[in-house]
């Protein structure tokens, strides 16, 4: 059994790994902290987990998170970058599920996340937590940076088109819409339901701070600088990222679902589904699956990928649980091949 | 391994009992029918089961249906009463989730079915299959009807008071609110999205088919003649059922608390919450838990019961799996402890 | 033209009073007050307001509001009657669209409300503006205090029966359902779209605030002591109460249809649907009407009637409005008869 | 007074058509017609109108149809060619709300709408009636193609880019997202709250009719064969369009904001929004207007436009009255200037 040490566990991505660890056949919850709960039973703060976890919110502690295994941060940003160096010279591995890791270029993650960071001596040893790319990385990692949920679907829909090499450079636009647990449990106005129902808009346009992530993980895959064109949207709904990509080939006649099918054949949870198909969000709710359709405009000139993963489990929680199976040698799939929740 | 045939397999229902039975450890899925999809692949009619069913719809076919262990009927009323007799005399057992052996009394059933009942015989033999309060009729029952959804929680809200013997006669009200799958995949305009969401209202008052469904469970407690004032509403979600119940109470200072968690002491699908609390529907989304919470009147002339349950499974097919694991000695709870999908 | 002030405008109260007064034909807007917003554009934050509104948020300044003829307050609970005095000795009308003067009994307003009442010396001229009970008194009162949603949907709903004496004393049960707009602008977890969506509960059993204020105008209707169970429900949806209302008859013969049609003959704004109908919450989203179904249990013991309105309309701004046209001697409805927005 | 026949009363565009049309200060409704209605009350199918509107649905019938002054056609495709023919004979004016009379390419027409056109003779004189590029030819015009619904995003956003000439060749892509209203009131499926709720899909990716009728319209616009990347989604709401435009420049250096600013100053239905906006689709529910916000890439080169309307008003219903509005002489806003239903 693995010794689990959740830091952070009252936002919606601490439930999400909640709710999938107390099913992990080879995992026990050591320690779930959070600082404003602390002393709370976890089950006074989610009504969902009662009956599922008898435990209280602890003060976060580097000495008993040091014992655990694996601690998962589920903290916002600027968060495990001050406990995880102690936490990793106390043996333990760790997981963070923000951003603290996830930026090789300092300036850049200091710029855009308007933070010093206190530990950039570690970045060197981070890997990202994309196991499609860096699987054999992650098996030896003890700090894993794992990747935000719009990194996550983009990148691993624009993969098969980076290997290949057909994209005219600069031509690559991601026209993401997520629903908003995605924005985390933020207590402001354009939060609230009274706001986001029956409403849909565009945000961030040019400043979200997943593009140069994004960007990281494009350049990473395909050796070249890679640029994107990314909006996000906001849906009215709780789970689901939907991506639709653009891209600019150069070969024409490539057939992209072969190209697809092959790139992602020992892939267990990216899933191309059969030509002229649109996957839904609502197929791959609660699960850890990525779905992925491919089409082309009529003149064979843009590829136009469709992408959707639940974000708050292969988008993040989910993933971070398969980075812990790959790390400790597990089956990869253990604890994350229930059904998606529809309808 | 206990083979299993599910007969109608393309509604809500049936996918919801495919949902469950691909992760229950001790089911092997023989056959799963459906005229409409005859010949297609399970997982394209469902794509968030691809990769989990591989499988392809049958015609239901009483020879090969009766060689399955148990079969459940995730079909439209007045249609397990069609094929049931022959499974059952074939060696089978049957769990029907539609209505057809819910009503003893048989003139009634075919009033509020309008259909003429062709296996009358069969009913005396029926189990009502709510094991909180009927586990030992269950364990030994070849032919089971699984509540509705309402009759589900309802009758669960009402049953300690009822063994209790302290409510008025005639006091009884049931106000109930439902997510829209509990209409089925019926394809009507007033089931639209458009015309379900940002709207609610009440409908069938007076009229619902599970009303005399909870007044015969409500008498079968009780042992008296109980009538029921119940009205159903349509809430804008999918999943969900909050009953609403009052009851003048004969004893205005029994302690109601102790009363629900003594009742219920045993029952591992059933929990009560602290006194003061407020159960949410989206707290059991997903997972076959019924939740309860106690209040009573400022003068305590009447208890108010709330009871929430997902119609899906608690109210459908969780229930018929909980009633197949007791009716093969299994563990009640296997394939069940899923927690709810939050948020 | 009637010179109005509207205090309070950033709230989703205060922005419905500005979607109905731009268009009202008698209404020239003077002064939209803002402590949090002053100095910025209305339309910067409403955007919907743009090219209608042309104004700028102003701090609330009691010498210039008390030069409009009727200032509205759509603030939190104990403010207007911090400003209300001046504001009448300077001439103007107030309508307060907050609670600080519905309850006539002081100690209990202050116990309800958790707040010292700056000025009960006003409570006696007060009046509560429902105009089907208090049409002549609001023709010549300075003050109104509109009343709360909840208690708009459920007096109206008693009214007849009340008024025409047939209801046991003791038995009268709201059980209300709201749509979040209800609880306003609050930024709290329970508030976010990603708790409310996909989610139904009860909450406050026991304890809302606008249970006495229903009593005591159940009390000035029917001249007894009433008391109330009530219930009240959140909805996952923006707009919209639902009030489903149980009451005990004395007289099981009675034609409530007809006692319903005779009451509201004259009513514009309550609409008494024909004999079996469910009104629906979207009809009257965005509109003024009041919808009722009059509906009674198969031994007629039990009257059932079920009440619709927009909360924000016919159960806040709209019913201000209609207030102030009845203050100023207009048609009753000018500014009023907007079709509801559906679907 | 204009007297005015609507044909096809009883879908999502013909009640939007009566919500706008019963507070019109210059039209007098004449006939309401639904072959599946008829003899209906018109509230009794759509209780929202209840008090507004006291007439029954009617069968067609081209004589007293002919007796209108205008006729909207609020039918499904391939059914306003079948009347249009002998009411404009007759001396009325025809406004087909479908697709009957979009495309002047006839073959393309039939291959898209799968059906053989029974009056290409009238196809000459139907003028496509967006104002914003038409408002001259609409004047004298006797049938009107009104717009698509995303059609009226879409070339809205491009037509300064357009007109401009700053475009580089086949770079347009329009990622669009619809409310399901804009699928009618269909009942298949897919179009089910359940289905719908908690769901993001993409459809009909290279397929929709749409495309053609778009593309028609920027080479009216731009002089040049223009085709179009178009990917239509499904938002789970219930009104509104979000349409995403990307285009190429071939100008890095113009000042897009300035550009559009200008290019709408006249148009009371086009808001273009400060540098920096993201316009919500609940900011024009229920209302004409159509808002934009004007963005690019970093380096400039891509044009990022960011188009909202209500496809149930400016896409649908509320642009037909436009349409009317210049066709009699009458002032282009009259009855289109409500406020949007926020929140």
């Amino acid at each position: 059994m693995i010794s689990v040490g959740v830091v952070g566990g009252t936002g919606y991505t601490g439930a999400e790994l909640l709710r999938l660890l107390v099913s992990h056949p080879q995992v026990k919850l050591q320690k779930i902290t959070s600082r404003a709960s602390a002393g709370k039973q976890v089950a006074d703060e989610y009504p969902h987990l009662r009956q599922l976890i008898d435990m209280t919110f602890c003060e976060p502690d580097s000495t008993e998170l040091g014992q655990c295994d694996v601690v998962f941060f589920a903290t916002p940003n600027c968060t495990a970058m001050q406990m995880a160096p102690q936490l990793l010279n106390a043996g333990a591995r760790v997981i963070d599920l923000a951003a603290d890791f996830r930026l090789q270029n300092i300036e850049q993650w200091q710029q855009f996340y308007d933070c010093e960071h206190t530990c950039p001596e570690f970045l060197p040893e981070a890997v990202y937590g994309l196991p499609e790319i860096n699987r054999e990385k992650i098996r030896d990692a003890r700090l894993i940076a794992n990747p935000g949920c719009y990194p996550t679907a983009v990148s691993l829909g624009f993969l098969p088109l980076l290997k290949a090499g057909i994209v005219v450079p600069g031509s690559l636009i991601a026209d993401a819409k997520s629903g908003i647990s995605g924005a985390g449990r933020q207590t402001k106005p354009a939060n609230l339901f009274s706001e986001v129902a029956e409403n849909f808009r565009a945000y961030a346009v040019g400043t979200h701070r997943h593009r140069p992530e994004i960007e990281q993980t494009l350049r990473y895959i395909s050796g070249v600088v890679e640029k994107l064109v990314f909006v996000p949207h906001v849906v009215p709904m709780v789970r689901g990222i939907h991506a639709t990509l653009y891209a600019q080939l150069t070969d024409t006649e490539v057939d992209l679902q072969r190209l697809y099918v092959d790139t992602f054949a020992d892939e267990l949870f990216v899933d191309v589904l059969p030509p002229g198909s649109h996957p839904e969000t609502a197929s791959v709710r609660g699960s850890n699956t990525c779905r992925i359709a491919v089409h082309k405009s009529d003149d064979g000139s843009t590829a136009i990928i469709l992408v959707v993963e639940d974000n708050l489990v292969k988008g993040a929680a989910g993933q971070a649980i398969q980075n812990m199976n790959i790390m400790f040698g597990l089956d990869e799939t253990l604890g994350l091949m229930q059904a998606a929740l529809w309808p």
